[in-house]
């Protein structure tokens, strides 16, 4: 046992907590009562945000923020945002015509629940909730300046050249093999864009001129490579869990003929990758100072998920 | 032959033409190539958006900017913005979870000629690119101030208490009847919000203080009945043209047994109403003076589309 470790982990699981509970009740805040018309489509969108998930891309949000020293309230902001184009693109993925799954973070998906349209709505809503939600940030007191530029760069990762582009990549993939270079490209849009923008946006969301050019830079190294280690995580999670520990259904992948980093390099290597991930992002982190620590500890977090 | 009243139909002419291909050229320059990787998502956002409909919106924002001296490289962007998200709209709206219908603007719909993965992927990628124009506003010189408010309005307008909502509103009414406040509060959102947005967005790209409060109050209310005009026009269209005048399925509403202003009050009293509205909201436009001239022409367009 060691004290000084266990304190640290203490304070990261406090912070951690924390930051959740915030962007819970922010998230809460922003979406419409489920008491407001059109109520079925407000109680379909809070049944798809509120309560679930692993509030990963807020956390990033909100660990990024302490880099440039931003306000919590900013912040929040920023996490909902992110969240929510994250929540509607579960929604969406989940549908019948994408990859017809029926469980997620444990429950029936939002069209099981809801039926087809409203789902789609759902996602469509929740899109445009995450715009307005950020354009807010003024309110905060974020630079309208700095708001532009944070609405730039989600609308970027969630467009067609980040997120819905590595889902269409995805698409088109599905039985056949990709090269390691083809797969990368693929998950650095789909899953990659988003937890990227969510550090930048993060640190965005400060003043940006605690960080010198190379600093932003090892950031953005940083962003990009604790982007695909969540994903080559997944991908190993995919093959080893279960339902239950996944909160969705478990060897979806494999099922559909979908190609992964496992099926691609095999399991042992693929966390052998892992590892070499882990250890290149803690390098990026290291050229950015002791205001880097919760973002260390939360790439702690994503690539010791479960193994 | 009133020889003034020619000359100044040529002019309306001339300007809609002018402003409809800048828009076209603006869209063009702002949707990816569709040699850009994913190349299939690129061809069917192009599909969607190119080449096609009558730019309603963009004609209101470019007619609305001219109340406050907008730079039209600004309203362009405001322009497309609109556009984009009318564009996903139908996307997502003609599929088979929705409308499901195949024709649209005289062609397959997207999903018909894409799949249905790839036209939800189109809606989706297409509203992220909207919120990504008019963050960009800011290079055309629209201060950030203004950039953050014009993207709260097309948020909000697209969202949950605007043009989604009015959708979600729209299913659960489908085989039941509404009264006419029902219908109005539906219509209101799923067509009117968005009309509303082009109106405000257009005049929030210039000088607001050109405008009093008092007319601001009165380009508010313009915007609401010219919305509400609209979709009046088109439920008589719906019934009285064929589909290859309205470039897409006509008849469409009463066989989905859907709600109309024609089923709700038979064709000639709607006709009647339509004539009440337009002349509502030239009362208002008669509030903003001469600079409001572009705004009544368009109105004229809108009522009398084909009646």
């Amino acid at each position: 046992m060691n004290t000084i470790t266990d304190a640290a982990e203490s304070t990261f699981s406090l912070w951690s907590r924390d930051c959740a509970d915030r962007v819970e009740r922010a998230l809460e805040s922003h979406l419409p009562a489920a008491s407001v018309s059109p109520q079925r489509l407000h109680e379909a969108m809070r049944y798809a945000v509120l309560g679930g998930g692993k509030r990963v891309r807020p956390l990033l949000v909100h660990a990024a923020g302490v880099l440039t020293g931003a306000r919590p309230e900013i912040l929040d902001r920023a996490a909902c945002a992110v969240e929510l184009i994250h929540a509607y693109s579960l929604v969406h993925d989940d549908l019948p015509c994408m990859d017809d799954d029926v469980l997620r973070r444990g429950k029936p998906t939002v069209h099981v629940a809801f039926g087809e349209a409203q789902a789609m709505l759902v996602g469509d809503a929740l899109q445009a909730l995450a715009f307005e939600v950020l354009a807010g940030a003024v309110s905060e007191g974020l630079s309208p300046q700095a708001v532009t530029e944070v609405i730039a760069c989600l609308a970027r990762a969630a467009g067609s050249l980040g997120m819905a582009g590595g889902q269409a990549i995805d698409l088109e993939s599905v039985g056949r093999s990709l090269t390691q270079d083809e797969l990368e490209t693929m998950h650095g849009r789909k899953t990659g864009a988003l937890l990227a923008a969510s550090i930048q946006m993060g640190a965005a969301c400060g003043q940006a001129d605690r960080l010198s050019g190379d600093m932003w830079q090892a950031l953005a190294r940083f962003a990009q490579t604790v982007g695909l280690a969540f994903q080559v995580v997944d991908d190993i999670l995919d093959v080893q869990s279960d339902s239950v520990t996944l909160g969705k259904t478990a060897g979806k992948d494999t099922q559909d003929n979908k190609p992964t980093y496992v099926s691609l390099m095999g399991l042992d290597e693929a966390r052998e990758f892992a590892r070499t991930l882990h250890a290149q992002a803690h390098q990026c982190l290291a050229q950015l100072g002791p205001s880097a620590r919760r973002l260390a500890e939360l790439t702690d977090l994503i690539v010791h998920r479960s193994f």
